[in-house]
């Protein structure tokens, strides 16, 4: 199926950009589906931010733009509407253009992971938590974490507040989850999540310190490429179970691609 | 072949956008070739040229913008360099991301148009020639010709004024080819070029008269879809010899591949 003149468009905005998975993946079920459309990574610095999502937003044949690390707060501002998740974790990983031209936004991260999760064999309900990341995905992932019943959430960050923040906020919205702030240590927590940017790059630091995972404790980490993260070699070394990034980004795409209107999605 | 995130993108912004032939044609040789890269078409209207070239240049993946109706001039004030067809034309409809950042346009409109008329077998050297339209394409393709080698040019066109200043340009650039304003009468004329974008939308009136044609006369359009333009229709029934918009195109697309650094295009 070529891509014409008459293509409908979608993107997916970052920095770094070569590492992102989305264009195999859905530009792959354009070609299942028969689709003319396309979707394409756009590298776009911080700085950019504003001067790129002007111009996507002139562009009449782009229907929808994927939002991945660092612009998942930026958008916020460019928005008209916001959807349920967006508005609980102040960020937006997904927009459509609706038929008056209006943009609107939804955070599908944190019911994405709680999907690719489930996807894995590991049900959140009920589980004690470490979560490492409170940034945008960070907080989509602890409100959908709370919300699918995990019974306790700890929170660390190295920004200072941002831990205390997300956990008053989820506390606020899911009186049920213990949640608090604390430092990054694993022991006796049943499910650890990643929800840093660590592991993206080669050479990156571990999130936390894997001498203290034992054996039974479930990681989950969000990089989705490499699939085999630092962090998960670590824990398969202490005879930890690991969810891949792959889980996440796949139940995430899935989330996307309704909310974007592509019917028949993973058929 | 998928394109991931690490595809290299080129663009077409225009509008209307859906019956341009370029993205189907470039995203074909991608594929031949190999090539981890996308070429997608813009729905960008005239108002919104300006944001939306803001992003363009923000996005740095995005190696090469094409240009069409009715951006080819508006494109000239964003522009760090001009090739040398583009500052005879005044106009624009390719432009490359130097290694510094910098960005580069020309124009190979005319050149396209000459190359493809000479594969059609129609060598335009010591021709007298009909043209109709002297926009931003129109431009183009009289100096083209001129520089081809055209004996005569007989331009036409709506915009008061206009056919006059190019006369004049291809006078000063050209003097062995007798350019002059005239009135759209193909009587006697060896070549007939449409380069009005009429016919590019279904229900357009004809550019001429076509009751003024007669047998052996060439006519050639630069509209590429439809491919068969009312017009050519009217020249072949008059006995006329016809070349069609995907000449040209064809020509266009190889300049414009080299210019961008495709290399094997064509095969």
């Amino acid at each position: 199926m070529p891509i014409t003149g008459a293509a409908r468009l979608f993107a997916i905005l970052g920095d770094p950009i070569a590492p992102v998975r989305s264009p195999a993946l859905w530009n792959a079920e354009f070609t299942r589906l028969g689709l003319d459309a396309a979707f394409v990574p756009m590298e776009v610095r911080a700085a950019d931010f504003a001067a790129a999502w002007a111009g996507l937003a002139a562009t009449r044949n782009l229907d929808g733009m994927v939002l991945t690390m660092p612009h998942k707060q930026a958008v916020l501002p460019f928005l008209d509407l916001l959807g349920p998740h967006a508005r609980l974790a102040g960020a937006v990983n997904t927009v459509r253009r609706l038929p008056d031209g209006r943009l609107e936004g939804d955070m599908f991260d944190g019911e994405g992971f709680v999907a690719g999760l489930r996807a894995a064999g590991q049900e959140p309900a009920g589980q004690r938590v470490l979560q490492l990341g409170c940034g945008g995905a960070g907080r989509a992932i602890a409100f959908a974490l709370a919300r699918a019943g995990a019974a306790e959430l700890l929170l660390s960050d190295t920004a200072p507040g941002r831990a205390e923040a997300l956990a008053e906020a989820i506390t606020a919205a899911f009186p049920a989850c213990r949640a608090a702030a604390g430092l990054p240590d694993p022991a006796g927590q049943g499910l650890v999540v990643n929800a840093t940017p660590l592991g993206l790059r080669a050479g990156d630091p571990l999130p936390f310190d894997p001498g203290r995972l034992s054996a039974g404790q479930v990681v989950a980490d969000v990089i989705p490429n490499p699939e085999r993260t630092p962090l998960l070699d670590a824990a398969a070394a202490k005879g930890c179970d690991m969810v891949s990034g792959r889980a996440m980004f796949e139940g995430q795409a899935r989330l996307a691609a309704a909310f974007l209107g592509v019917a028949g999605w993973g058929g």
